[in-house]
């Protein structure tokens, strides 16, 4: 569980706007990149301070800048940051503090939205890291608990110039920013379908209690993404929504598209959820149906012979006069009433179908 | 479970517009049905290229056209089709992706309108197929993912100028397409309810673990039909309140009996729901039951038996010592005793009503 | 169920608007009364044409008058009253198909009105009739699917002139019927409330298979009722709250009693509901409390008569030398231990409650 | 169940606003109490017919007047009522039968609100009476089912000029018989706490089935109490935000308190409802606990004392060459192999935890 | 429960406004606090009577005054504070009865803030007071149940100087008061969250009552946080979107962060009731789990030992003509013949996957 809840309680007292890093710490120093580009040029570089972006951007005025920061742990250095784009103290801290709800703000000069990017690998439980994103005007800043992929794909088609992106404005870069982290939740959503359909095939032939272990991780993972995906829908519909200037119009219908993903991913959540609760509902009755088998054997066994060990401990009493005893054929008669007893019995149960 | 759920992971880290197929591919060549028609007129013809269709409507531009395409999987004849009719990339991209919910969205210039269609045959699991439909002025483009009869009976009605179809719009034709594919939702439902019925006779016959099993098959069934119709609920009422030119307002009132059909199709799954969770609360109370029977049986086997066999094991032992064994009737009276304990006991258990 | 679902897939495929009869067919023919009033006159007539009803109302243009047709199968006549009232098509279709949810809708020259109107016999299930209702200008038309004394003492007002009804207008009328209709309700409700308290007095004397089936049949039925109160709320509001010229503004506080009157059935549904799943949580634990029961008694027997059986059956042993079996008082002896096993086992059984 | 659901049906057919009384008749007569007053005098006086009311008011035209009736099977005295008030007939219907929900009407000369007064004294079930209240224009009339002390309090203050009350309109009056009733909740919910105290403490000692029984019970009375107080908020809150001149702009913050007091009310019945929902788990599971505590004593006797009876069994067979029957210490050593199995089978079930 | 539900029953037939404290009384006297600063001076005082903060005012006008009370007990004092600030008397009533519910009245010239702060020590049950603030021009007054170490950190700001909050007004003061106590949810949130993890190991290793007792106890103070978070988030709200001239707009934002926190904080909690439910659906199985256990010991033990058993008795008839007996392997014959049924039984119970 130490994944879905951080430890605020370090921050109990102190100021808001304070800076203190809550979450996970994966580097020692945070990694900053630069990227610069138009339709006619590109320019990638890693920096050490924010202060080279300013002189970086000094430089050359035209184009998009996009500043990613990998790593959240110097305070230092968000404090520049902050202070170099004229950042509200709570969005610096709202951005190294890890345990954000999805959402969306518009300051005004710049709109900063915060989402949660999962990765669960095949055989590990589900993560998540924050993402935090600055959108104003003509430039991105972008931030993330450690360095990932994340965001290759994206630099990929902004060197090479393939598809629309080097043709469009910061905002269409925060979009393709968003779009790549939820085109990300349908693979997260394929892993847990493989696991739910692993689960169910297994619920046929065996139940165990780690069956039942299996149906509460899987369902304690699905409240994790729902918990994450809600507030997403709203803060992916407020930039939809958006009368920012900051927010192109003709952008707006590239945020419904994504909109139209989160609902989706949503709607899967829901039935997996669904799913899971019905395997619980057959988990639980097969234990009930197994219980069931188990006493019908008992029954079966105790019905048959106990009846035959009675009639053998009465002709097993010392009585002195016990006709029957004397009798040539008596104890092949007997045996074969314990015969025709058992059968008896048997074809009860046949009927009964317990057999 | 594998149509719940579509491999969108495919698609990660392309970018929004780029046209990928996601689906069932079903033949190896789309097949395009052109028909123009207005009050005097009708023609219908096969194309193979989305060019004809110019050459075509450039010939005579009086009239209603319908262009149906069957089959999703050629990404050449979706561009050439985008690019014709000026449709948006994102457009395009939802036709050939078949995960879409149902929905509207008016592009001004044209109304895009995907649903699903149904078809559950009686001993088949239930499939759908998506069906987009673009409603343009004068112009009417569908897409389907395999031929089907669907549209075989509107085709008919416009050819025989049945009904009002060849006095009305673009938007009339609209509405009928719609208007079929509810209509077969009814099919389905009732193919859903005979099973219900079916499964309820059997319930009160016979309980075994497959009745469970077929539940949870049926719950699953309408928890996807569901997933389709409360967006196409929102679908329908988007287009009955839509204030685009493309839409009538007398055609209006049209969607508003769709809207109403859909209602009454979602209170019918609702009350499915509720019938099958019913089935499955007497499904766990039928096997609770069946364990008091099983018991019963064992208790009363096991109370008769084992006080007799007790007295049958005293009078067993060795004891040099034992007066009763002497007596002339002692074997008859112990007999005797162990009649009237099983009757006691026998009447016992009748007023328990365990008998 | 037969009654929860119509089969409307014979309508599949064909144009809205469409008239084909969905629903049972009660008579052969159907039955067609006039009545015409205002606060001097009163008139009632049986006429077999609608025609006849030009006639009759070109003669006399005073007053309101009332057409109410009993039975939906004979479409020539529908159609014939849709001409003559220039009902739309829909309408006409939504009247004679016995499927519609509660629903007002307001075409102008014109209000339609749809209700249920349910029927249960103290000893039958629960039962529903459609009755669609025309409210004109100055005129009512009523459509019921067969003749019964629902409207009876609304005519025996209008004769009499008790009430304000002769004083009023259509609208006033049509609230009338809708009145009575809804006052029906409570007296369903008051079968069922019998049918719960009768299940509920069985519940604490016995508990059989049949209540579970008993429970689960009042349950449906209330799923039935609920399913037609939730539309009528919303029919009925949207009267009340119309600006529609063809109601009065003084009727519509009578809209509202009428609104009033259905979210107290809808409470008491409610509470019913509520009621009936409390019984069916007394019923399963009901069962548990018994498999407890048998159990005890099953643990009792044997606890007690499994040490004595042992200790017989020792002494049964034909050991040579066992110094017991040769003791003047070792039967004795050990019947006395038996005792006082016995006594112990029923002390500890006393202890724990199970006695 | 009496209580909760009132015979409606003896109205069904009649016109609304027809007189008829539906509820209990608690006296013969109804007993009317006149009081008026303003800040300097104070008047009260017993009056058997309303007629008296005029003429007292005519005498005295300053003040505020209030005129209370307790029971409500008088017809006629209503109908005097309704002339003299010019209250529309639909009110006086309402106040007589007493199965309304609590609501607020706002018929422009005067303001119709109807509550329930709910007491349930320690030792008995929830009863509650309905109480309806007049305000208009420098008047109130408040009518309850059966004379109780619930206005005492409320006369007292009048009486001793306590509290603002004789310097206010008859909106505050009206505010508080409404506080007054609220308030008497609290007192209700006091009782149910004990009595869930009381369960609680119960469950945790011994469960039998009576405590199932007393849950519901309480659960019902839960329901009943909630199908009461979610109509009373939103009647209370439209007194709140009521913009009719019968209405002071500084009672509306009265009005608030009482609804804050409901919410806190509503708040409490929810919670006694999570709890009782939580006894009946910890109930049910109890029961499951207690099986398998019957079923653990059962598998010990069973399997202590089963081997050793096969055991003695064995020795008891009657086989001509059996050695060990022959041994000089046979009969001690098999008691002793019986000691050893009887022991080891302890120490497996000390191991289990089962002991 | 006492903490859940206070006695207001002592109010039952007061006025609205009459001063009577509900709730704990912690000391005997209230702890008069004033604190008045600005940005250049800072001044802290205990005084004894509220007279004496209007000297203290008077002597110097500038900057932002702070009373604190510590303890309701005192209805003479807050009818002096009521007089002092023109607080309304309803006002004075809720700040002095322990039950509310969180909540924002802005009263014009002052503001009315209250709210819960709850303290639950890592091994106590979760306990709450009450808060309430009231914001004015220039000045705030706050009030809680007793003394705590509540306003400590913010009093040491502004001694200190840290942060803004010497910069900025009272509405900076009432947001620091408000965001102390809900970073104090998280440190209950965290102790919950480690008694849940405590108990979610102690579940995967044994079951006993106790655990249920527990989860209920758990899921009770979630319960109790709820109850407080949801009216609390309206309230922050309302702060967040005053148009009070009071509220700054710059310290609207302030309360939208801890409006955030809030909602993160009501996540978290129903992320606890998710996991409590499944864990009560763990612990449900594991006994039902546990039952089959026990039931499949004892069906093994009896089904191995009675058909033994039964051959032994007959072994021990005392037929005068049993061949087998005078047999000369007889008895080890049968002792092999039972070995062989053994070990066939214990091969079958291997292959059901009962051992």
């Amino acid at each position: 569980m130490r994944s879905t809840f951080q430890k605020r309680s370090k921050k109990t007292g102190l100021s808001p706007g304070s800076l203190i890093h809550v979450g996970n710490k994966y580097a020692e120093k945070s990694k900053i990149t630069l990227i610069r580009y138009d339709e006619t040029f590109f320019a990638e570089k890693e920096i050490s301070l924010p202060a080279d972006f300013r002189s970086e951007s000094e430089k050359d005025k035209r184009g998009i800048t996009w500043l990613n920061i990998d790593g959240l742990q110097d305070i230092k250095l968000f404090e520049d940051v902050g202070q170099l784009f004229g950042l509200h103290p709570l969005v610096l801290e709202d951005i190294i503090s890890t345990d954000q709800r999805p959402k969306t703000e518009d300051y005004g000069d710049y709109i900063y939205i915060v989402l949660k990017n999962f990765h669960g690998q095949e055989n590990e439980s589900l993560l998540s890291d924050q993402v935090s994103i600055i959108l104003g005007k003509g430039f991105i800043l972008s931030f993330q608990e450690r360095e990932s992929g994340l965001f290759e794909s994206i630099k990929d088609k902004i060197r090479k110039n393939k598809g629309r992106i080097r043709k469009e404005g910061a905002d269409y870069l925060a979009h393709a920013i968003i779009d790549n982290i939820v085109d990300n939740y349908f693979v997260v959503l394929e892993n847990l379908e493989e696991k739910i359909d692993y689960l169910e095939d297994d619920l046929v032939k065996k139940t165990t209690p780690s069956t039942l272990e299996a149906i509460h991780i899987l369902k304690r993972e699905l409240i994790l993404l729902r918990k994450s995906l809600w507030p997403l829908r709203e803060a992916v519909s407020a930039l939809e929504r958006s009368d920012s200037p900051l927010i192109n119009k003709s952008t707006g219908i590239y945020f419904k598209d994504i909109y139209d993903h989160i609902i989706a991913i949503i709607d899967t959540v829901e039935t997996f959820r669904d799913m899971l609760s019905g395997m619980l509902d057959i988990y639980l009755s097969t234990i009930s149906n197994r219980l069931n088998e188990v006493m019908k054997v008992l029954t079966i066994i105790a019905t048959i012979f106990m009846p035959l060990t009675f009639l053998a401990g009465v002709y097993g009493m010392n009585f002195k006069y016990m006709p029957e005893l004397e009798y040539r054929w008596g104890y092949f008669g007997v045996l074969g009433i314990m015969l025709v007893i058992a059968l008896l019995m048997l074809r009860y149960f046949k009927k009964k179908k317990w057999l």
